[in-house]
């Protein structure tokens, strides 16, 4: 690739491929971690022009629940949700291509993992589009292992530092504002990595960065997986689990960028909402679980490198 | 009580033993219900002023979860949710009284049911505030029982009577229109009663508007309980219930007004929430139940008296 890239279609030509092989390499991953469920596969169309492949796995003995979706969507204009700090791109056209995942282990000693990333471009004809980059990592345990936690970082350090000495840094104190429950007062988990209206470098350098950005999530998320699924645990820590992926809702309903931009859209519902628990229950009095005030405070955003 | 009444203070002190009298009836209803499970009581201050009792039953044989919430809260503005359509009342003290009732019966024969009565008044002398009254009830079946239905809106249509001829199709309109799933391109329930910003009667004429939706919620509501608690149910049932309460929970975090409202407000938020379902469970690919296409097909806004 080079400079002499200029339409929108030669940009989405170049993103998309990648995209589709990115989505099949996770689910093989995903697959032969869970060693027996497969994702099912679903291809769909969106009302604007474009659409996209939903894969769902369920029921594994590992993998509960994991959804990993590539979309590709066209509109007139820009929903609310992706133009409040850019009033000036109201009403212009779009393309959004995106990779996104959510992984929810039946063993609650296995943090849940979220990964996405994005590719918007916004204009009616050459001479006038923007584009932009965006996406992140991160991670949600129930019980906190800090190896894992130190992994996790430095592989999220490591997908940025060819790109310069201060991104880590800045992308990961993003994801700590970014993802944060305020009205629990509370960090959704251990944070990652969280960037968007990424556009500072050329196109194919941004590229790079998203490609990055995608191998390091799985390089970071794999080994927990592998090391974490034998763990033994009872119907105690289960309870827990499911009383803490309630906060993972409250997150994606009430604050979830991606997800506000896909429901106000008009996008398919059932691929935006796969992101939610497979098992979820809400208590009143939480205080039972003396497990949550450790947690808590673990979450706390930190310096995990 | 007449129209001497004129200071904030002596509304409230109207309206505060009211809608306390009201909780515990509420739930000295629900405990009989349900036979065995008891409300704890919980007293809190808000940050502002004033605070709260939350009452929540939980893990009975009829009722796996309730709450039943009294709040009395002062600010010194009024959060965005309460504004939107009222700019001239931002940056003014206010203060919010309510009652709020949520029960998710064990039994999936037994719809869950949700009730609110609320009274707002705004304003920083006793010369320019301003009051109003909002609330309803409406009911969520998850297999819907014709005759219930039907029993449900005459109870809903007997509390408006009194009040005008039009009024039960006023207020059950605009709870079909509130109690929609945007996202889903469904509704929530059967819907019932939806009111706000009501003032257009005076205060005392309001205020028995506010009793009759009160008491003519449990006259719709312990009726059903009472025939249905005794349904025998299989697995499927139950996982058909909890798979349905998904929607319940994104209702309460995209669209609710109250909830947005208290979370906005820096509410007690074990209390707001504590509406959400105990035990919810999110799959993909929600046609593999067949009663889906029926139940929409009945939850389609219709005249049901």
């Amino acid at each position: 690739m080079n400079s002499k890239i200029v339409t929108k279609e030669q940009y989405i030509s170049v993103i998309k491929p990648f995209l589709i092989q990115l989505q099949q390499y996770f689910c093989d991953v995903f697959e032969l971690e869970d060693g027996i469920a497969k994702f099912l596969k679903d291809e769909w169309h969106y009302h604007g022009g474009g659409g996209g492949i939903t894969r769902v796995l369920k029921d594994g003995p590992i993998i509960e629940k994991a959804g990993v979706n590539f979309s590709h969507v066209k509109g007139t204009s820009l929903p609310i949700a992706a133009t409040q700090k850019r009033p000036e791109l109201t009403n212009l056209p779009f393309e959004a291509l995106g990779v996104s995942v959510v992984v929810h282990p039946r063993n609650p000693y296995i943090p849940t993992a979220h990964f996405n990333v994005r590719f918007i471009i916004v204009g009616d004809d050459e001479s006038n589009y923007k584009w932009w980059f965006g996406g992140g990592f991160d991670l949600t345990p129930y019980y906190v292992f800090e190896e894992d936690c130190i992994h996790w970082h430095k592989m999220a350090q490591a997908a940025c530092a060819p790109f310069g000495d201060s991104l880590y840094q800045e992308y990961k104190e993003w994801a700590d504002q970014y993802f944060y429950l305020k009205h629990r007062g509370e960090a959704r988990g251990i944070g990652g990595l969280f960037f968007d209206d990424l556009n500072k470098w050329e196109f194919d350098h941004c590229f790079e960065f998203m490609k990055s950005v995608s191998q390091y999530f799985m390089l970071a998320y794999q080994p927990i997986i592998a090391k974490r699924k034998f763990e033994s645990y009872s119907e105690r820590e289960r309870a827990f689990q499911l009383y803490r992926r309630g906060r993972y809702v409250e997150f994606n309903l009430l604050y979830d960028r991606g997800t506000l931009f896909g429901l106000q859209s008009g996008g398919r519902t059932e691929s935006i909402l796969m992101s939610l628990p497979p098992l979820v229950a809400w208590e009143y009095q939480p205080d039972i679980y003396s497990e949550e005030a450790v947690l808590v405070e673990y979450l706390k955003a930190r310096n995990w490198v």
